[in-house]
Order: C-alpha cells, then sequence, then structure tokens
C-alpha cells in the first residue's frame, strides 16, 4: 500500500460531512461485538457462549418467527411455478398473481415504477384511509428502499444547497435515531436539538421546541421538524394532544413535518394509543390540514419484521403539484425501490381479510408477536426500575428501552481517563463482561451529564430473562467497582 | 391546496441541486410513454395498440425469462418450507441452506452488515479472481442496492463539502448514463463532460481527457474519473490499450477511477473482449496496481437481468485502512442492501458447476439469453445503417444502440419553436406515431449540433424485427415531411 501522498482519498481530502457522520446503532460497540464473535468461535475463552445483540431492531435475528402470508405470497412471486402446487392456500395464489400482474413481464425482476407499484400504492393509500378515517391519495404515497431511503429522499427536497447559516436545519429530537443525525451530517445540514423531557416520561414540550428553534436561527434556515412516534429510542407514544401542540408550532414556524410513525403497529402501555400526524392534521382542520407532512413507514418493524426485505413508504401530502413532481423527479435516478419489499408492503397493508383461507394463521400470527412484545416491554421496564443506580422510563411502544444509570465519578473519570463517553465506557464494560451489546445513550444524544443506553426488548422472552438476570449482576458489580 | 405562500417547498425554496438534477431514461418522453398506456388502456385509439418501452434496460419487462436457477434458491431462501420439496435440485437447496446459515436467524427477513453478507462477498471475490486472475478480497467487495447505490456511497466520498471552484468535479463521458449527471447534480458537483469520438467507434482519446480536465480546472476540484465500459448508451467495448491510457491518465491527475462495469457479461462484437480496470491496473504493475479504484457491477444486467431485487456491489481497492473504515461507517445508516438481490450476486458470482443437477440448464439460459442479444445487436446496427439520414456505430457490448439522426433544417426549425430539443421532439413523435418510446439523445448529452436517440435491443427478436420496421417507414416519413 502506497503512502498517503500517493492517494487520492486520505482523512484530509476526504468528504469532511463523512467524518463527521455517526451511525451509532452499527458504532464501535457494535464492532466490537462482531469481533468478539469471531473470537468466540475461533475458540478464545469468554465469561459468555454468545453476543446477545441488543443493538439494533432486528426481529428475525432474534428468534421472530417471519409471518407464513408474506413469506408465501414472495414465494409465489418469485418462482410462479409453485402456482401449482397444493401447498399454498388460495388466498396466497391470488395475491400473488395480482401482484404480478402489475409487474412488467409479470416477473418480480422488472423495475417498477420509482414510485412504486401503482396497485401496492393504491392499497397503502386504502390502509391509512381506514386507519385515520380519512382520504388518502395513492399519488401521495412513495414506496422506498426501507424507511430510511423514504426519510433521505425528503429531506434531500429541503435542503437549501447552501452552507453557514443558510444551510438547512432540521429541528431532531434528543435522543433521536441516529439516522436523523447521521443524514444531516452526510447532507451538510444543521441539527436542531429539541430535549425530550425524561422526567415527564419523554414528553415533548412546545415551550422547549420554541427554545430549541430560537437559539438555531443565526445558525441555519429552520425546514422541518423530525418526531419519531412510538419513539426510538425512547418507548414513549405521543397524545393526540401533543400531537395538535406540535402541529400548530410547526404551522408557527412554516416548518414541514417529518412524522416517523414505523412503529405504529407497537403500542402495548394500557391507555396508550397511535395517532397518527395526518389523522390530528386533518382533524384540527384549515389551515393546519393544507400542511405539508410525510409519514414515513417500514415493513422492518411492526409485527412483522422483515428488515431484510427493505421495505418501506413515505403518505407525503399538499405537496404543490410542480413540487411533487421534482419528488418524483429526483427519485427516478434510483430506478426503483426492490420489488420484493413492496410485495411485504403490500401484505402488510392489505392482509388476508376475515374468510381467507390464510386469515386466522395471520391473526394468530401476528398477536403472538405483538403480545410477546408487550409482555418484553413491561418485563424490562419493572427489571431496570427495581435496580439501584438505574431508572426507565415505561416502554410504551416501538421496541427498545432506554433507561438513565447514575454512574459513580470514579467510573466518569475511568472514562475519561480512557477516552470514552462514560456511557460509552459502560457498555464497552457490560459487552467485555456479559457478551451483551447495547448502544451508548451517547449516539442517540442525549441531555448532558446524562447516560443511558438503549437496549431492544427482542430477545425471546426466557433470553430476556436470562440476559436481564446477567445484566443486573454487571451493573451492581461495576457500581461497587467504582464506588 | 393552499397559495405558493402558505408552502414551506415551492419551486424557490425547493433544494436548487433536485431542480437541476435530470434523469432522461425517466424522463418526459418516458412519462408520456406511461400517459398513452394510460390512454390505450381505457380505449382511446391510436396508430398502435402497444407501447414499447426501448428506454430502460429492463430485461424481463420485454420478455426475458428468469434464470430458473436464481429464482428457485430465492424461493427457498424465501420460504424453507420448500426444502421439503422433491420439485428443486439438490444443488438449489443446499446453496439456500448455506445462504441462510449466514443470514442472522436464517431469515432473509434479518439484516446483514451494511456490506452485505461475508460469503456472499467472498464469493463476489473468488469470481473476480478467476475473472482477473489477480487476487481480491473480501474486505474490498460491499454489496449494494443496485450499482447504483453503490456508485452513489463511492462519489459520496469524494466530495469535498465546498461549493465554488472548490466542488469535486467528476470527469464524465459524453454520452453517458444519466445517473452520473443526476448523481453530481444532487451532490451539487461538478460535472467534467470529456466526449467520446463517435466517428472512431465511440473509442476514448487520451487527449480529450486531457483537454476536459484542463478546461475545468477553474471551475472544480479534479476528483475522480468515470468510465462505463462495455459503453452505455453507446455500445462500445474498450481495448486493454485503450484503458491502460486511461490509468495512465488518472495516475496523473491523481483521479480516483470509478469503473462502470455492469455490462461486463454482455460483449457481442467478434474480437471485441472485456477487460476489467482492475486487471489492466494490475498487470501495469506498481505504481498503478497502487491506484484507488471502484469497479461497479449489477444484478441487472448481464444475462440475468433481474432488476427488480436491486442487487450490486462495488470492489474497491487500495483504499487507505482509514478511509476504508470511514467508507463503512458512511454505509451504516443505510443498514443494508436487500438480501433478496445479495442472494441473487450469490447466483450469478457462483453459478452452478459442472456435474451439479441444475448446471446444464443454467447454461442453457444464460446462452440463450447471451446468443439472442447478440443477434438482436447484429440485427440494429445492419438495420439502422441501411437508413437514410441514420448512421449507427456496431452494438459491440452492453444492450442499447446510440445512433445518430441527421435532421433536416426544417425539423430543427420546428423543434425550435415547440420548446424542445430537436432530438426530444423526433422521440416524442416517434412515440406518438408508433409507440417506439426510446430515448432523447440530449438526456445522454451528446457533442452540440448532433442528434441521436437511445433505444435498447432488448425486445424479443420478432418484435425487435416488427419495431425496426415501424421506425423505418416513421423515419422515412419524417425526414420528408421535414423536407
Amino acid at each position: 500500500m502506497g503512502s498517503c501522498e500517493e492517494h487520492t482519498l486520505t482523512l484530509d481530502t476526504l468528504n469532511p460531512n463523512v467524518i463527521e457522520l455517526q451511525y451509532a446503532v452499527r458504532g464501535p460497540v457494535v464492532i466490537r461485538a462482531t469481533e468478539i464473535e469471531n473470537e468466540l468461535a475461533s475458540g478464545v475463552k469468554k465469561p459468555f457462549n454468545k453476543v446477545v445483540k441488543a443493538n439494533i431492531g432486528d426481529c428475525h435475528a432474534t428468534g421472530q418467527r417471519p409471518m407464513t402470508y408474506i413469506r408465501q405470497v414472495l414465494a409465489l412471486c418469485t418462482y410462479p411455478e409453485l402456482m401449482n402446487s397444493p401447498d399454498f392456500p388460495a388466498d396466497t395464489k391470488e395475491r400473488a398473481k395480482k401482484i404480478l400482474e402489475e409487474c412488467k413481464g409479470h416477473s418480480l425482476g422488472s423495475y417498477s415504477d420509482s414510485c412504486g407499484i401503482s396497485l401496492i400504492r393504491k392499497h397503502v393509500a386504502q390502509y391509512i384511509e381506514a386507519r385515520d378515517n380519512y382520504p388518502s391519495d395513492p399519488n401521495d404515497i412513495v414506496l422506498s428502499t426501507g424507511a430510511s431511503d423514504a426519510i433521505k429522499s425528503v429531506m434531500t427536497l429541503l435542503l437549501t444547497g447552501k452552507g453557514g447559516s443558510d444551510r438547512a436545519g432540521f429541528m431532531i429530537p434528543i435522543p433521536q435515531y441516529p439516522l436523523y443525525s447521521a443524514a444531516t451530517a452526510e447532507f451538510g445540514a444543521y441539527p436542531i436539538p429539541y430535549y425530550l423531557n425524561e422526567k415527564n416520561n419523554w414528553s415533548l414540550g412546545i415551550s422547549e421546541l420554541e427554545r430549541a428553534i430560537n437559539e438555531s436561527r443565526d445558525k441555519c434556515k429552520p425546514r422541518a421538524i423530525v418526531i419519531i412516534n412510538p419513539g426510538n429510542p425512547t418507548g414513549a407514544v405521543l397524545t393526540k394532544e401533543n400531537i395538535q401542540g406540535i402541529i400548530k408550532f410547526a404551522k408557527q414556524e412554516k416548518l414541514f413535518i417529518l412524522a416517523d410513525e414505523v412503529y405504529q403497529h407497537n403500542v402495548y402501555a394500557e391507555g396508550a394509543k397511535f395517532f397518527s400526524f395526518k389523522q390530528v392534521l386533518m382533524e384540527l382542520g384549515a389551515p393546519y390540514s393544507q400542511m405539508e407532512l410525510a409519514s414515513f413507514m417500514s415493513a422492518s418493524k411492526g409485527f412483522m419484521g422483515e428488515c431484510g426485505y427493505r421495505g418501506g413508504y413515505a403518505e407525503v401530502i399538499n405537496l404543490l403539484p410542480e413540487v411533487r413532481a421534482q419528488y418524483y423527479k429526483s427519485i427516478s435516478a434510483k430506478l426503483c425501490p426492490p420489488i420484493s419489499g413492496q410485495v411485504v408492503i403490500d401484505c402488510i397493508v392489505n392482509p388476508p381479510k376475515q374468510g381467507d383461507p390464510s386469515y386466522s394463521l395471520f391473526i394468530k400470527e401476528k398477536e403472538f408477536v405483538l403480545e410477546k412484545l408487550k409482555e418484553k416491554a413491561e418485563l424490562i421496564t419493572k427489571l431496570f426500575n427495581s435496580i439501584e443506580g438505574i431508572s426507565c422510563n415505561q416502554v410504551m411502544g416501538a421496541m427498545y428501552a432506554f433507561p438513565r444509570i447514575y454512574l459513580p465519578d470514579k467510573a466518569i473519570k475511568a472514562a475519561e481517563a480512557s477516552g470514552q463517553s462514560p456511557d460509552a465506557f459502560y457498555c464497552f464494560a457490560l459487552l467485555e463482561e456479559t457478551g451483551i451489546c447495547t448502544v451508548p445513550g451517547s449516539g442517540f444524544r442525549e441531555e448532558p451529564g446524562t447516560y443511558h443506553f438503549r437496549t431492544t426488548i427482542l430477545p425471546q422472552v426466557e433470553e430476556l430473562k436470562e440476559v436481564l438476570t446477567k445484566f443486573e449482576s454487571f451493573h451492581l458489580n461495576f457500581i461497587s467497582k467504582y464506588s
């Protein structure tokens, strides 16, 4: 390998936005976890036999089974020779036939329109209509390669093409899902942090939004507000009144609303309910019902957890027609989202109906997953709160807990001495001693002087119990070591 | 819908890079073609029954059948219950098992590493080694969502994060595949056009590269050179000597080489042969063999044409280790490319071997597709050159012809009067009169004062013959109308 002088790309000449970009869900702790997995595989002795990847919302990786209906439809679309097999229920065959009729050359191997297959966009709109009781226009639906792709595409529209105080500002909740800080960094845009109130169940205070935007005005042009509901990493679920307040704030500040609603099927807490921003906005009536809003959904979460298929969509409402044309154009060079991911979306938004041969199994599998998630959300909230030096808001929804850890000064100093943030120091120790892989709170940003980590609630119940027991003894040990 | 004043996004406030971005393969002619399809479906009478989409390299859309082996492996991975079916050859089951063992939770529904599944990266490296006779490191292989995604990821590394004359410059062939101009526009980078020599079979002259880069120096920082080989839209295949010259030029100018080699399986002309940039660079030895190079490949072209699965990869060699770490990090927020697309890549780079149950059918299907493409490449070259007012270089490779059309002054004036480029005017007339959908040469950029269109060679042989007959009478009619 040549020296730096011979290279076009060095750390000095690399796109500085790339250097700035961080994505903690796959950050240093996770990289170390993979190394440990390889060490275990090559026979290195550890105090554990297995790494538990609680860092990422990857349902199937932690033992969740795929939904039979989805996979049967996918298999039939992939290899239509299976249409003659008696092992596939009639409704899966009908669905696959309908989808293939919409594919050019009747093949999943052809490109679709860049916005996705028309029929599937129609089904998405019908799903939204049924959910919200307000009309949804298939032309407002844009299918995507997972939700992330759709989020970045809409953010791209909002960039100003300028730097300094003219760059676009995106209001981002703290703690956030790090896609948002990563995308803002990559785009050279400005993240405007607003803090969720941990003391009040991670609620979102309007006065905090006002503080945040006012402090940002000389640093950027505020263009949009990101809300994640149900919350990642917080597990909070917003009330309708809270959403109304956010919409009114966005209207006053002329902000585009980016509503990350990928966990809309994942609400567990008694009394909590998912309200879409679209629905609340429509209920408020004019002028709010004319506001520009993008809502994002994914095939990767909910009860299906089909992460690997990279299915997702955005509903983007109230764009000016000429702006919508530009939006369509801007995604055309990507050609189209994977067709198999589009098929997964179709199965989710238009599932088997009562009376269909696949109906009862579909419901059984769906409810099983959601009930287990609910059980685990309760289990993990309870356990974290029973440990001294840890507090954790109720996991009302989504797939994560974000407990606060109270670290002794000696631990904070030890972390500083090792050049790490205190929670990264804690998460590395947890990983090395127990094999449990989590993500330090600093990766999601957090209120200065507070420390957290994010863990998924995804391991199967028995495994989760074991993990929590191991975690507890690690934590007590860690605290006493540094006290 | 509210007025412009109420909207966050208007044409004035939209990201100007998005407005700048154009992707002709899905541009106005194609949008009109889709409208015409809808008109036909709703009973509107036209001089034709069907739109022929010769605008896009979408093999299955034009009747090519999927490779049985690929679809069987995909179906087995999707729905592993099929492992018990007697209808799948043993080698497809073995392959599917091996892939599922590498998937977390043994499911295509889990995320892979952002670079793709290790085993598949290993298979890609083995494929490249066998092709080039030089070592390939699996750590240099990054799987992607089609080649486009990989291309944009590597281009992102090369951006400077600055505007004006400090922005990154990308040398782009003219005519080009419009992904490159679209991406440069989106990134706010500077495209440095270099012209291919139509008179000499679209060859690439080193003195033209020198001219192009010299003229760009006050407008940007030249960072990389894009080469498309086999050529899109030109159909040209570069000689080894030509590639050597390009590499030496890139070395002298310290340019990162971006080699778009997605048509590496598509070489038809007698005596023409695909040489990878990697191979030629290694053959040249030091210091060339230490140059930074990215080569891109796709599941969408070749003999498989699995566009809808969005599979692709890049081999990126000679990056400094710290730069490679940044590259990996930069794609981590995208989570991973679709797993089913990764499976398609695995089948392509590691196809059935002699003696395997699927071998003979695989070879038969592959050769059938490639032979037909060769036949169509010859047919289309011959026919275009037999028509007065058209000349067309030999379609040596890839999937397109890019004939030059000599338009009468009256046609050029009529185009100007209608506010269109002359070749767009021609392509719209062709579409409205015959239903044949092509892409105007202006969408690929072309030497000023010359006019072209791009057509694929993908329709099935009998249909292609019909299309060409229709085309010929349209063309003669058009010319006489404007003479």
